[in-house]
């Protein structure tokens, strides 16, 4: 699994693929280059796009479908690619700011160093249906927004304030500094997550899927949790473990 | 994503691909045919494998490393393939007198129809870290556990009790006769799923990637639950969606 996805990615970062996640870009309102149709699938959910397109006056390319294939970059385009702007990472400010507007304390995801883009796009998603204010992740060694963490989150980063910074360690000691609680998920505690009062201003930190979180992020958490691991095999996967401790967050929070 | 998955199985029923899926299937103690290691990898965690076979007297092939990129059925079988004896299906029966041996209530997870092998391979790694003490999967329009389903299930597939059932709706019947209540997850309900006691005998429901579950499954669930959505995209993967619901059966058991 260890591929350089940060290389990968100045080539992937401008196009979303497949019919949901172009129905998602064109409802959010950001800007669309231009979308491929290959001419071979104008049926169902395509007329949609293809309306909306016309509406939005977001010029569209009818194509044969091997285009299509060529210009693909997951498995699964079903016939349309939108060529978007390169992705518009935000500042860790402006996800304090944005819980501000909400009236909310900040509730952060911090990602230290997931390389699948796969997991990244699942828990983007996860962090989006949650009402989390922002996700944090590392510019190296770690999966950067492309059109597969695109696809795989269903559109939710278009919605999502994603940050993309140098360092994590600073970046904990820019939240800590506006009240933010860092929570680290590790088997090193003691400490179930649904144990952790986690209704304070709150970032939860969750490590790379072969090393978890990296010792000096451990060591810059205020507490770890742990999930209860009941079975044989050691460990969750690390979009799953983040929704189980993001939607703690969520129900303490509602309850 | 609508491929014919039933089709697709009975070739690949019968190989485990990859280091940490191999060893796995190694330590649970399961038939193992043979192991086919490529000649080009024999380093790292490859010589944990050779030595834990030849300890378990499991046949070992040294090939040529294209001969194993012929024989994989998944994009990364990191130079180690195993074949194994088809996928060994339990009764629902076994599930029930498992957790009574074990001195528990019945905690079943019930998948109606989940399409994609990667979504049943992460539902069943996350049942087995869990505690679950089997998943029931339907025979028809849904993914079997093949290679990718082990593989994505960090081996879990090796230890949990699995069935594979003609008819759902019979299988929960089943279920209700042995004193387990049928937890359905839906958006079409008012509850939360930490609202609802799932202390007792439970079977957690989760329905398909595109349709959620069958009209006819859902009228047979006790009651449903929802996972709250306070963003702008209204549905979680299934794989986080049952990680969640599990995951608050174990702590309103743990508690």
């Amino acid at each position: 699994m260890k591929q350089n996805f940060e290389e990968k990615e100045n080539s992937y970062i401008d196009q979303v693929e497949g019919r949901n996640a172009v129905i998602e870009l064109l409802e959010s309102g950001k800007d669309i280059n231009k979308i491929f149709i290959s001419n071979g699938e104008k049926h169902g959910s395509i007329n949609k796009i293809i309306a909306m397109a016309k509406e939005k006056k977001v010029i569209i390319n009818e194509v044969d479908k091997n285009k299509i294939r060529q210009m693909s970059q997951t498995d699964n385009n079903q016939g349309v690619i939108a060529i978007v702007p390169p992705f518009d990472y935000c500042e860790i400010d402006d996800i304090i700011e944005y819980a501000k507007t909400k009236n909310e304390k900040p509730f952060v995801v911090i990602l230290d160093g997931i390389e699948d883009p796969h997991n990244l796009g699942s828990i983007i998603r996860t962090a989006e249906t949650a009402g989390v204010h922002g996700v944090i992740i590392p510019k190296r060694r770690a999966a950067g927004v492309n059109s597969t963490v695109t696809k795989v989150s269903a559109g939710a980063t278009q919605y999502m304030k994603i940050a993309r910074v140098n360092n994590i360690n600073e970046a904990i000691k820019e939240l800590k500094e506006n009240d933010v609680w860092i929570c680290g998920t590790d088997m090193d505690t003691k400490k179930y997550h649904y144990e952790q009062d986690l209704k304070g201003g709150i970032g939860i930190v969750i490590g790379s899927e072969g090393y978890g979180m990296s010792r000096l992020v451990k060591e810059n958490c205020d507490f770890l949790v742990k999930i209860p691991m009941n079975g044989k095999i050691t460990s969750l996967n690390a979009s799953v473990s983040a929704g189980i401790v993001i939607y703690e967050v969520v129900k303490q929070r509602q309850k």
